[in-house]
């Protein structure tokens, strides 16, 4: 056994639900095929970052993946454009962008501008935008999103968002986080461009033709999460295997990017409910059959669901993914099976509350006696509790690749 | 309750071996008196370095001793040569060394010269060689081991081995590790000592007789594992806690004198599978009896079996420990046994797989539902699941003799 399979299922992790009987989504969902593997190996409980710590998806996932976060981890933005294909250089700022509606006095009616899907005849207007020796960058991406780039001489990362991440507000002025005349000059310069594409978004006529078909026009360019260039080592030189990530949703293909895997393209992997899991798992499992040596494969949906605080949603949506799991039960690979982090349904954002995680594979692990995949049974299992770092060694050791430390 | 006895059972922990219907070695084992003990005090799992790291022999046993590796440890050479009572001084440079066999075109025939026992008559005609500055000096070791120390100003221990560690290929030359001079310097005096060395041996005249008798001469100084000096504080100053250690091993003696213990010479004690374990643990009561507050027993051939891929021998070996601990049941000291690190038969070589610990002390200890001494059973136990550097800690705190941190 020398290939695993690493499934990550974003947000699976919850509280007890009263309307479930006290049961969280994960034990009140019908999950023969998740039972059975946690039967066939070893379970526990893991924090990404640490007991108590509430992770963002970005950073669980790196840690997952063991990259230090005080180390590798410098702002989403760095994490996202990596996902669009945009190659980052040392001394580059990179945003989170959103294209949003705003009114005549900027306040932000709507952040998404009504799920715009076709950006790129808007986006393409402000690629190559320049202002004092700085050059913005920027690319569609899924939905009504954007990687942006701002590249040039004495920028800093160092920034607030001008996405007040709310409707009904202003948007915010560009503030630099630190005194450094670096943040400050960027803050200067990223505002103006803000401000400028906020008048050619205005003035594209294809937002006259939105107005018009009662749509939210895309007038304006919302950014958040800046981060700074970052040489990271890629996971194949890392841990000798071969990596691809299967996953829907911008940020994990992102992830995969950032860490040097191959980002696979999977059709129906939406990063929605109504993604196809099944497709997902095949692709992992012809991934392994090929020639690669480890597949992180990721379900989104999940979080959505407790971040809408629907836990019959959630449990609905994990009754799909087991059964999606019947297909990996032969797999001769080693399977790890665990969540970024908890979003309880009863808060409706990310916690710190520890996910279930387990590692199968007959012969190469060791077996306990958890019979359950879920929060509370997994609590019972051999491997105890574990942060995110401890992920990636111990699937190198079970794989007999861990090198020798000491003689 | 103030004196401890800590037993390593080097390589016990295993993987699941379908040939003993799914148990490990140790599971399958017959051990009424580890379960008793067990049962009778807590259980958990530990790994030396840390969960999913695959740990030496050498960096294990400092970890579980409470030195930290990234502080005390600089290579097996120093260790070993420890073990020889060879005394290092700042600026030494020591070597683990066998006494090998190779032919005209310096290819390795025999990596332990027909496993020679008395090297003494070879080695003293090395010992005092001097070359640029340097002395070279040379102890017989076990068998065909001995340790090698380069003493003189400016040398490096930053030096790749000469063994190469398989026969049928040519004695590697030494190489630095590094671009320092001290480095470049050391590599090139090795090479000269080792030249010079195989001239010496091959004209001995006891090898002519081991020619004429059919034997494989020794005439071949493999070196490897350099390590430097180390000031470490000792084991009695760092605890208070008059220690010794008892082991067959080379390496585990020089463990026990690199800390600073007594070692112990027990007749009988091996370090292989007919080592006289009954003994080892007389001698640790004994010593307990009298003047010692702690007593490191270590028995080595689980180990061996692991990397033979045996199980049958080495869950026949964990009976001949099992047998050996009734010994102990009755003694009025805290009891704390472990292992070094696993040796999966299915793998042949260590592990990262955590291995069991039980703590043992009537009335000082809790105690826990574990009773079973296994790698599952006490996956469930109260300690849960340790790091090597934790162990002293408990113990000390154990006896009750743990420094106040604050007021």
């Amino acid at each position: 056994m020398n290939k695993a399979m690493l499934i990550v299922m974003d947000g699976l992790g919850d509280r007890p639900v009263k309307e479930l009987e006290g049961l969280t989504p994960l034990e009140a969902a019908h999950t023969p095929h998740l039972d059975a593997l946690a039967a066939r190996g070893v379970a526990g409980l893991m924090n990404s970052l640490g007991v108590g710590l509430r992770p963002g998806s970005d950073t669980s996932h790196l840690a997952i993946l063991g990259y230090d976060i005080e180390r590798y981890y410098t702002g989403r933005g760095t994490i996202e454009v990596s996902g669009l294909g945009m190659d980052l250089e040392p001394g580059d700022v990179a945003l989170r962008g959103n294209l949003g509606t705003v009114d005549e006095n900027l306040t932000v009616m709507d952040r998404r501008a009504g799920r715009i899907t076709d950006t790129g005849p808007f986006v393409k207007d402000l690629d190559g935008l320049t202002y004092e020796g700085v050059t913005l960058k920027v690319r569609p991406g899924t939905g009504h999103r954007a990687g942006v780039i701002l590249r040039g001489p004495g920028l800093s990362s160092r920034l607030s968002d001008n996405d007040p991440h709310e409707v009904g507000v202003k948007v915010h002025e560009v503030h630099p986080l630190d005194d450094s005349q670096e943040a400050a000059f960027t803050a200067r310069v990223l505002n103006h461009f803000l401000e400028e594409a906020h008048r050619i978004l205005a003035n594209n006529i294809l937002n006259q033709e939105r107005i018009k078909s009662g749509k939210p026009p895309a007038n304006y360019l919302l950014c958040r999460g800046a981060g700074y260039y970052k040489q990271i080592e890629k996971f194949q030189a890392r841990y000798g295997l071969k990596a691809c990530a299967i996953a829907g949703g911008g940020l994990y293909k992102g992830i995969g990017a950032f860490t040097g895997m191959e980002v696979l393209t999977v059709p129906g992997a939406t990063g929605l409910p109504n993604t196809d899991i099944e497709a997902k798992f095949r692709a992992g499992l012809d991934a392994l059959a090929g020639a690669y040596d480890f597949a992180f494969v990721h379900i989104k949906a999940a979080d959505t669901f407790g971040e809408d605080g629907d836990h019959l949603g959630k449990m609905n949506f994990i009754n799909k993914i087991d059964l999606a799991f019947r297909l990996l039960l032969d797999a001769p690979h080693l399977l790890v099976v665990t969540a970024d982090h908890s979003t309880p349904c009863a808060l409706k954002k990310h916690s710190g509350d520890p996910v279930p995680i387990i590692m199968v594979g007959d012969g190469a692990v060791r077996t306990d006696a958890v019979t359950a995949f879920g929060e509370r049974a997994c609590a019972r299992g051999a491997l105890g509790r574990l942060t995110g770092l401890q992920v990636m060694p111990e699937i190198i050791n079970l794989l007999g690749l861990a090198r020798l430390i000491g003689d």
